[in-house]
């Protein structure tokens, strides 16, 4: 009986192997020497400890799986298809085409079963990281005496490259800090990366001792190509330790099986091609023959995932609607949080300001965030160290506490690239809303996470103060000038830049809503509130851009386009024009991505085709302002990294005066100075 | 005498503490937490070990201080105050102010003896790991038996927040496994960072432990607030280990003496103010009616670094002699890398191709590549990870080797910000010619470092590539969009995307001449080989934008401008459009920040203000290309994340068509479908 069991199992875990193999050697394209190397840890995984429900991939309560290591996607689907999720052979056969389900790396939106968009080497370890947070957070906020409603736990499988990356180091170092028990990264340890061997630029490190430093629990596995039940005993020894997570070193050997790839980088990047897919079928006892072959033996061994989450999730169901009769509140509590949506009148709390009223957007940001916070449970978030400076601690709340998962306030410490990546896992699992806080200047540290974000479309809130050269004293180093229209360029990233405090409520209420990431750019300046006596309400905030004020007259000569920190200076300057008869229009463009989906009858309403004389003022780079003042227009910003010096003289010294730019608005319509 | 000399000590750490404190309270901004608390181990640093000179603070073989804790910036320059650098007093009371050479973070090139710019946290950390390699670098390349030319050590003074940054974990493990043994780290270990206290975000890690996993060398100083002695037997330590590099943790209080503020985070950012200033300096012993004091022993103390600078200087100058004399063909190389400057005919072999070949622009820059590197011995470089994809080993080199310096392939790991932060160490110390490579997609992650070569006007050459859409398969988390141009926004970063391989060898040389950062964006796909007979030569490529070919009558009614994979598109576009007798003129637009660098009048002669029906073609997105197609032209682009899927169909399906860009064309002018 021993025999049988033990030749299903490695008849399964070859099965996978090569389904993975056929799938790249269908492409011609992608990667097999990761698959044929931890074949054995997916299959243990999945098959003996994973709690999913293949046939309800969104069930709240699954396990999470990460393939952090991307390019292993074929091993990924393979697995999905096997356990029965809606991927089928021709999904598999498909893979890497055009629209198919199975790109090339996972895609979180285009397959069932796949967790985070992975692929960029680090990244799904600080999603990990992010899932095993929000696990407590909801733990916290849900469990109630005889209702574990949330219990699950968080998987990882990361390679070499994974773990040389800094944000899965940062990742790792706020695991431990954490005390995440629930999280188990699986560490495919091959000694190869693509250049070759590890040897070449990874000696140095011993990386369990590593993971031991930063408050991990470490086991290793020695014959991970083949000892499944070491890797089995593993799995189990992680689970019960519930103090700190887990890491396992798997020793494996990339490309197993293929005669003359296996051991070598040449197995990690590339098909195998016909003559060595045979040779390595023939090395594992599969037909050479056989394509996409699955024995109905391993067919109903792993399908058997089916039953199992069928019954995990009825046992669930019913604890859920025991739940909601005992707790009703708190079941309506949840299902908003799962769909994600907010609670009536969440936002009937947001301050407003009335005009006169001098107050940084991130201050006001900071007030609005605590009404927000008060009014939605779901908000989770935090700074890199600067909650200060930022204002986003919610003042109310505990720090985040990763063993109970109470407390809201989540210290990242100096990390802001784990920050984002843990922001989007939060985003992922589901039930949080997620929000995180640095120096604008510092979200080039986030840049990678924040593609992602926009890529896999999560509703993630950045809060970035300090959005100038009025930074002041800290100096060109602390100062954004490029940044705006650097993260303008991200797809699907929508970036508000407010220009008082009321501008600001209205930010933050148009993150709240959106389904995709949401850019806060915030002043460190203090700034005048718009009286709306004289300018428009800050609600036209929600289409992008909108005219401030008219000239009295009412004919528009020209057009004055301003944002954030710089609308002082452009009010200014339009009461002075005016004053000289001149026709200006002042429009306030707090985010270019909602102005650029109005349609187009709206944006010809506010900037007119026929009104050609534009001039734009904002403390950035003018390269990008072409898209609204053509090529006719005047840009008042800045070319050139900043300067240290106290904010007013920064802003002189830059030319964000009120004669500068109302001198550009004459010039473009051939006014002579007043 | 010891008591003599204890005072002496003791009196020069407190003049160095309130030197700094002082100009902080003058600028009343500042931060004053790490000059307190880390005053003893610059004291002992800089006095006891440091090889410098004071009045030559470019001596090439000095010793290098890296302060990546750069807001201790006021420490910095109170040191290179009072040791003789070219900073006064009047500097100091100039702190933070406009056009001061004290700005509020180091930055190179503004202060004598300041040899990185610092600030954002972690970057110091990989700089010193670069100049550390290039020393080694140098030592291999010019050191003869009796000539010990190059021999200096590199220090770096890092903070918790530094350390707790990925970007210091990646460099530090490369710096392991470099076995850098003349680089050493002081750990201001202080236990506060901003927000509070480390526990908040940071009791989960053993440093030292992580430090050890990495193969470093690691001592402690236990009382580093006031046991210099400790300090110095602990530097000395460092010294004597010669197979690795050290790592000194000296625990500190932060904000050091002040009664109200140390050991709190309230000492890290804000100006003491005058109250607590006066007590800080009763505490410490220093009379408080006494600003900007120094005591004149303390001066002649600590002004003895001038006369041991200058005799280390004779010494090496005479050293310098005898090698000229010895290896006269060696010092004239020596004197040309010093320099920065390139061998005569060095570009002699690069090669150039046959209109009609095809070539990958990766693939010719990579053949490029070898006859530079073959020219050019300081050219220094690596990949992280990817060579075999990014073409950039030099194939006649061997691998670096940290202990002997021999071999010019650096292997970085999949290290990409690292990889960007070392290279500005090579480019801050002198004498080598750096160059990195990975994907397009991955220059996010070296985005922080990228930055700061650009604001210290580094030469480093970036290479990368796979920058399109045509990656193909791997899909959209692979494939750059928004890249070009959000690295076009970054000011002082020249970012140059060949059309074809003879641009490609154009786009090296302008690299090689520049003074500042470049960025070399290349194809993974094949690009024909553009015929000089029909279209102009890539020697246009050095202004930036040039005509490739007029119509054949010459009146211009339309211009198409397109940059590297999409020029055959563009070309086959032109080609049908001119048959169809339609005056479009074909541009190359190979690099904006070079078109800019031009005269109006150049610029006009290529893009004439009076045609404005203008296309263009780029597979990246539309947003800013309005800058040279104004309101009224097409840019062919996209606007969303790639697609797996094979390269030519994604380039199909985006639209990057003959029939599509014609038809562009076509419309902007009125003309009808052919």
């Amino acid at each position: 009986m021993a025999d049988v069991r033990e030749q299903l199992v490695s008849k399964s875990v070859n099965t996978l192997r090569m389904l993975a193999v056929d799938t790249i050697e269908k492409a011609n394209s992608g990667h097999p020497g990761l698959p044929l190397g931890a074949a054995p840890m997916m299959y243990v995984l999945w098959q003996r400890h994973l709690r999913h429900a293949p046939a309800e991939p969104s069930w709240p309560d699954r396990d999470r799986f990460v393939l952090s290591a991307g390019h292993g996607s074929a091993l990924l689907y393979a697995m999905l298809h096997l356990t029965g999720y809606d991927v089928t052979l021709d999904d598999l056969r498909a893979f890497r085409q055009w629209g198919s389900r199975t790109p090339g790396h996972p895609e979180r939106g285009e397959t069932p079963g796949v967790e985070a968009t992975t692929g960029p080497l680090g990244q799904g370890v600080a999603n990990g990281v992010g899932m095993a947070i929000a696990e407590r957070a909801l733990a916290a906020r849900f469990n109630r005496p005889g209702f574990e409603l949330v219990d699950h736990r968080t998987y990882v499988l990361a390679g070499d490259g994974d773990l040389m990356e800094g944000v899965a180091y940062e990742a790792i170092s706020l695991a431990g800090h954490l005390k995440l028990g629930k999280l188990t990264l699986l560490y495919d340890s091959n000694d190869i990366t693509l250049d070759g061997p590890l040897s070449l630029s990874f000696t140095g490190e011993n990386v369990a001792k590593r993971f031991e430093a930063c408050g991990w629990q470490v086991l290793r596995v020695e014959k991970g190509d083949t000892d499944v039940d070491a890797i089995d005993e593993a799995i189990a020894a992680a689970k019960k330790e519930t103090g700190r997570p887990t890491m396992i070193e798997v020793k494996t050997t990339i490309g197993y099986g293929s005669p003359h790839r296996q051991g070598t980088s040449a197995a990690h990047g590339s098909p195998l091609g016909v003559e060595e897919t045979r040779l390595t079928k023939e090395a594992l006892g599969v037909d050479p023959d056989d394509t996409f072959h699955i024995p109905s033996d391993v067919a109903d061994h792993l399908g058997g995932a089916v039953e199992r989450g069928e019954k995990a999730v009825r046992a669930w169901n019913d604890l859920w609607e025991k739940y909601r009769a005992a707790h009703p509140g708190l079941a309506d509590e949840w299902d908003r949080a799962v769909k994600g949506e907010l609670p009536g009148r969440w936002d009937e709390a947001i301050p407003a300001w009335e005009g006169g009223e001098k107050i940084a957007t991130r201050a006001a940001g900071g007030d609005v965030l605590q009404a927000i916070a008060a009014a939605v449970p779901s908000l989770l978030g935090g700074d890199a160290d600067l909650s200060g400076s930022t204002k986003t601690r919610i003042a109310e709340e505990d720090s985040f506490d990763g063993v109970t998962g109470a407390g809201r306030n989540l210290h990242f410490g100096v990390r802001e690239h784990a920050m984002a990546g843990v922001c989007n896992g939060l985003a992922y699992h589901g039930g949080i809303r997620p929000y995180c806080a640095t120096f604008f200047c510092f979200s080039d540290y986030m840049r990678p996470s924040v593609r992602l974000a926009a890529m896999a479309s999560l509703p993630v809130i950045y809060v970035w103060t300090h959005d100038s050269i009025e930074v002041g004293e800290d100096g060109p180093t602390h100062e954004p000038v490029e940044h705006l229209m650097a993260m303008r360029a991200v797809p699907g990233l929508t970036v508000i830049r407010p220009a008082d405090a009321n501008e600001t409520a209205e930010a933050w209420r148009a993150a709240m809503k959106s389904d995709g990431p949401t850019a806060l750019v915030l002043s460190r300046q203090k700034l005048p509130v718009l009286d709306t006596k004289r300018f428009a309400p800050a609600e036209g905030l929600s289409r992008g851009a909108y005219q401030l004020a008219d000239p009295p007259g009412g004919e528009v000569e020209a057009i004055l386009i301003a944002t954030g920190g710089e609308m002082p200076v452009a009010v200014a300057a339009w009461e002075k024009l005016i004053g000289e008869g001149i026709g200006v229009r002042l429009v306030s463009m707090p985010s270019w991505e909602l102005f650029d989906s109005q349609d187009d009858a709206y944006r010809e309403s506010v900037l007119p085709a026929a009104v050609r004389a534009r001039v734009s003022v904002e403390a950035g780079i003018r390269q990008g302002w072409e898209k609204w003042i053509g090529l006719d227009g005047v840009a008042v910003g800045i070319d050139r990294f900043g300067a240290s010096a106290p904010g007013p003289e920064n802003r002189e010294k830059f030319g964000f005066t009120v004669d500068h730019v109302a001198e550009a608005v004459r010039a473009l319509i051939g006014a002579g100075t007043a």
